[in-house]
């Protein structure tokens, strides 16, 4: 599968859709002392609802109406750095890659040392009623298109 | 508020519906590096789980149906031993104790050092349609009253 | 178990270490849609890391350094209302009870609708060396017990 | 990045260093009622633990020790089919594709719809003196790749 992100671009990509500040959790780490590594991921999912809540995307409404479902289908994450127990790190979410049916959001975790994690989520849009994947509802692709001051292209050189 | 069991009941109570065999997993522990606190309800919960299902309790069944919910309205633990990564545990879950329209369960949790925990949690039936408390259906309370094989009460002199 | 602060006072008192407000999150709730239970004892401890921090307590130094443990030994929560996934919530941490070697820490977590819950904690101060209770230290007690502006009394003149 | 797997070899390849039951927990899922996708990595990580446990690795004891580390630095999912409450899983590790200072993790989620999910997880194998990478150890190359009883070469054409 080709990557919509190469990790290069999720290092240096500057549009973005939101950024969320937060620390490392004292449950966020492991038996090892640093952060378990599927609780980045979590970050990219708080990060990418809180995208969502400031573009004006209803997620919560959008669950209950049922209309669409926008299931992801791909996660990943490349980890650079260790996170321990009370770093301040900050999450942004890119600006997303949209097809016709589908999109690749990327996110970015930055802690005082550097970039510690890279990342990307693939999600598909879903007829809720008839289980097919179906064209991105306009104002989800405006919403996602129009993140960035510059023009919304996480991948453009600049 | 008065408790159903009181701690030494949860020590030393006989009758269970259900253990759970289990270890300490890597991301259970927090960065004191002990497991984390809010885990050993989970470690309750999971057991409890584990009871409804051998006892043919179809929660997920129920809660499709919603003819009556089964909120929890009050947890707790004591916690005495502290609990590591690796550590093999086998949470049991005590004989309820039954009320009109809700139930106590008592839960404990032991290491090969001893007791690590104890707790309880307290959960009402709920009219799923008029949202009042109701009676427990009596599938549900056979199957939580017929627990032990010397009767099921999990508080009696034995 | 005497508990320190009873529910009405969970509910009623004024004073408090700290408040952090959040939105229950995605994976918050569970399969019954409603927050999984154990999940509001992570709002506690979430809330009283805040806390800690905001009084100059330095806990992930403290962990490191070892010179005393506040383990916790004790944990309940009452659930008033049913928290579901995009809920604003605050989680008050109220001014704790102090005790020569242990300490009670209550909180209240409040949404739009009015308490969701309640709870409460209990830590004791442990020596790092010799395993056994040892007093508050000095700047952990003034940072604990100084708390609300009035006073830092959590509940009731004493 | 040039991934280890491909998606179709994670489907298909047979030999595996161990093998978890266990059912989607009521509180893996999220307001979707889904399972939560970071919780996929989680069935990894609790499956390779049971596989190195399996294999005679004493990963608790290697952590305390600190003489070498494997931190992961890469991880990935692609999700199949939804998975729900009460679901049963079985997760496979399949056979890890060993380097000379890392390695990789093939996993496979079968439902009885079939494959919910795959990936893969990228360790390496670090000096805990030096911070530096360093050769897999022989009993942990041995342990990891004498995985299967057909030759534990996860790629191996057949």
């Amino acid at each position: 599968m080709k990557r919509a992100f190469s990790v290069d671009e999720l290092k240096q990509t500057a549009p973005r859709l939101a950024v969320e500040r937060r620390a490392v959790r004292f449950q966020d780490v492991d038996a090892a002392g640093i952060v378990f590594y599927p609780r980045v991921l979590e970050y990219f999912s708080d990060a990418y609802m809180v995208a969502l809540k400031e573009r004006g995307i209803d997620l919560p409404g959008m669950i209950a109406g049922g209309a669409i479902k926008l299931p992801l289908v791909h996660a990943e994450a490349d980890y650079l750095l260790p996170l321990r127990f009370g770093d301040a790190v900050e999450v942004a979410v890119l600006a997303p890659k949209l097809g016709d049916t589908s999109f690749t959001v990327g996110y970015r975790v930055t802690t005082a040392g550097g970039i510690a994690a890279v990342g990307q989520t693939v999600h598909v849009c879903i007829d809720g009623a008839r289980f097919v994947p179906c064209p991105l509802p306009d104002d989800l692709r405006s919403a996602l298109g129009a993140a960035a001051p510059d023009g919304g292209s996480g991948a453009a050189p600049r």
